[in-house]
């Protein structure tokens, strides 16, 4: 492609991502395809000779477009959001440009030093203590593996990477904990067998009289406790885990303490929310997801340690082909976690933290969080529905309620409902499950929500409720 | 920002991103800016109010980019080439201006099917079993940590991931296997000391009989044999490894054979390279990077597994807030590998594979191998100059030799060379240890490279050399 159809084309996508975001809210949120309509209009074979852009881009809006499921919609309410915003959308179209490796400082020493200062920055805007030292890496599930890894290793002296692991070793989270725990406790060889789902207490935050009694247990049959993962907004119902005790705990029994802060920790932003963070002196790593509530786009997340030398001795290698005469004095991101090729991720993170500034990024979260108060308000106002979960940041757990059904009865009831709101296409909302009752859950947070989106999924759930119940 | 801006700055960025194309050849390759450099140049914190993207797209121009090295750079011949294409990062445009999340099928149904249709495009067009399975995954190290994780779990019947690791398995490679191997083999806690580095001929590929004698020694010591990870294009030399011969020794003692082809797999496209997948029958596992050497913006590792079932149950999680009524009639990616969150990454690859077709990209890998066999024919016709490795595809192996020095002396000595190229900004080379013995990594296969820049870097070499032999 030459230079003049790159242009060409270049600028037709900007209008096309312009027109997107503009017009977003007229696609149905979540795809109405069924299983296999996507791959039925596509060929079976490569074609042998290049095709025009043209007829790509057509396929692109006529195939491709009708089996997305539009996370920037104004109605997304499902899951957690995963924002993206102009300014990052503008920083990964350079980022992609520079094609720029970043595994080691020398392959491209802006994009090392860039994401030092921006991890800094973000450390600073929530108030982690001044000495933590950040790390991107691309989701929370790779995050907490890494935790996971630097526990194991820390467990054991630095044994396991050598020799593996030849005792069982402890990990606690609460019953609420993400999902990504188990598959990393799985990955890291802990075994599932060793991971204790710590029971949680009515507002769904784990009980550190609990916890502690778990470690005792474990000690008393000769376990080894090695790492505890406190949840900052678990994914359910975005609860709180007391982080300062379980911290202390921490403490007092030698483990390693990961915090779990993927959705609700950018909340962290606003002065009023500072309290979030009592306990961080105790958090030996912390992961948040500006990919989710921080409008850069997927995946950037924000990956916290305080003792850096424990993640690079956990990770690093030191083959010759990768050797430069300047490693002494510079950090080798490819020793930070996983995988040894890295992105330029660090620029959309300064491109929306300059663009929005400390304040644009606060105001957004305050209006999300007023509208999700705004929202439960009507639920607890109307007799038919109730709250299922304290409301900590903008997710509002509810569900139509009817009196003396059971649990099964509710939750075939609220799944019809549920399906029933998404099938209208005007908004997107999933559930969740709360000590085995059943949960709608209304996830604000998208970039463009406004309270007249709210205000609509409040009324479609109401007018479809109002038929379902009908006798 | 508003529409407007974003338009105007798309359009802008999009026509600085089409001049780098073009002038990328007039920056120094490697960045000649110093530890720190960039550091000091950027503020110690973050505004709190928003800043107009006039500023911080001149801060990136100003500020950000002395510290890039220039990876698509067509005096690119360091590590193995990393590309962009035009196409690719045009799609890369529309992934990021989408935002969806491909985690599972309903969360982008189009992204999910897509990913299915390319990877089997790409299969047949390597020429992988027909059946064979694939999905995308961020990196070859992320890749390989997969397979030796369905290993570890096929050869403990799955219960590794239910009690941990509670005996040794013993990994093999050659000595020439990718350091993402070690960290692969430690993170999932077969510890480092269970890794074979099994013997290479003078072609430094992996000596089937030394494979075969580590696996009985092993077993006679009472030790369990899991995994063998062949290369199809190490990373010092691009050597191959006889996988026919291996594969048919792992199907004898019943072992998992993962085969690293991250950058050599991509030369498979052509038809008179075909015989490199000789024996693929017996691949358990299969990587090839797509982000290497096939003009796909990074990141996007082609991930293939014979058994896709042993892969899913490697990984599976089922919390009750992802579940969906149709996951039995679809594939979620989710469970395909270590992250829960998935970038819509198959849309690069369908842009690349159609913008381009089968013929395209094998007229570029083909022209990069005759430049390969052309600089090797410059070195070989020089006296003063020795190849130092088969060319098997497009990387030279070489060094600058003198009459009776040892091994120290030439490693100084090349060391010396090497860095006064690389130091002249119009070429970048790395280098390795092949046996010891020191060698300069001339890999070819930048998009834009063509003769003129590959005569040019030899021009460079031999007028440098030519001043540091003289006495």
């Amino acid at each position: 492609m030459d230079k003049e159809t790159f242009r060409y084309y270049g600028h037709e996508f900007i209008d096309w991502v312009a027109d997107y975001f503009e017009e977003v809210e007229q696609y149905p949120v979540r795809s109405p395809v069924r299983p296999g309509e996507i791959k039925a209009a596509l060929p079976d074979r490569p074609p042998l000779a290049g095709e025009p852009m043209e007829t790509i881009f057509e396929d692109f809006r006529e195939v491709i477009m009708p089996g997305i499921t539009h996370w920037q919609h104004p109605g997304w309410f499902a899951y957690f959001p995963a924002n993206n915003s102009p300014e990052s959308v503008l920083a990964e179209l350079l980022t992609a440009g520079l094609g720029a490796q970043c595994m080691i400082w020398q392959t491209s020493p802006a994009a090392t030093e860039l994401e030092e200062v921006v991890m800094r920055w973000l450390g600073r805007m929530l108030g982690l203590p001044e000495g933590t030292s950040g790390v991107i890496q691309d989701t929370a599930s790779t995050a907490t593996l890494c935790a996971l890894l630097s526990a194991r290793e820390k467990a054991t002296g630095f044994e396991a990477n050598l020799t593996g692991l030849d005792r069982p070793l402890c990990v606690y989270t609460s019953e609420e904990g993400h999902s990504s725990i188990d598959k990393a406790v799985k990955i890291a060889g802990y075994g599932i067998e060793s991971l204790r789902h710590i029971p949680t207490d009515d507002d769904f935050a784990m009980i550190p009289e609990e916890l502690e009694k778990a470690i005792e247990n474990d000690r008393a049959e000769g376990l080894e406790p090695a790492c505890v993962i406190g949840t900052l907004g678990t994914t359910s119902s975005t609860a709180v885990d007391p982080l300062p005790e379980i911290g202390a705990i921490c403490s007092r029994y030698g483990l390693w303490f990961h915090v779990d802060a993927a959705f609700g920790g950018t909340a962290a932003l606003l002065d009023e929310k500072k309290d979030l963070l009592t306990g961080a002196e105790y958090f030996d790593s912390f992961v948040v997801n500006p990919h989710k509530w921080m409008l850069t786009n997927f995946d950037c997340s924000a990956y916290f340690v305080k003792d850096e030398e424990a993640l690079i001795r956990t990770f690093e290698i030191h083959p010759e082909y990768l050797k430069t005469g300047l490693d002494a004095q510079v950090k080798n991101f490819r020793d930070w976690g996983i995988q040894l090729g890295r992105r330029f991720r660090a620029l959309k993170l300064w491109f929306v933290i300059r663009s929005y500034g400390v304040e644009g990024l606060r105001d957004m979260i305050r209006e999300h969080i007023r509208l999700a108060s705004l929202f439960r308000q009507w639920v607890e106002e109307d007799s038919r529905f109730e709250v299922m979960a304290p409301v900590q940041f903008s997710l509002v757990c509810f569900r139509l309620k009817i009196e003396g059904a059971d649990e099964e009865k509710l939750a075939r009831l609220n799944a019809e409902l549920l399906e029933k709101v998404n099938r209208s296409g005007r908004v997107f909302m999933t559930h969740t499950s709360l000590k085995g009752r059943y949960a709608i859950r209304m996830a604000i947070g998208q970039r463009a929500t406004e309270e007249r989106h709210v205000r609509e999924a409040w009324d479609l759930l109401t007018q479809t409720a109002a038929r379902l119940l009908q006798p």
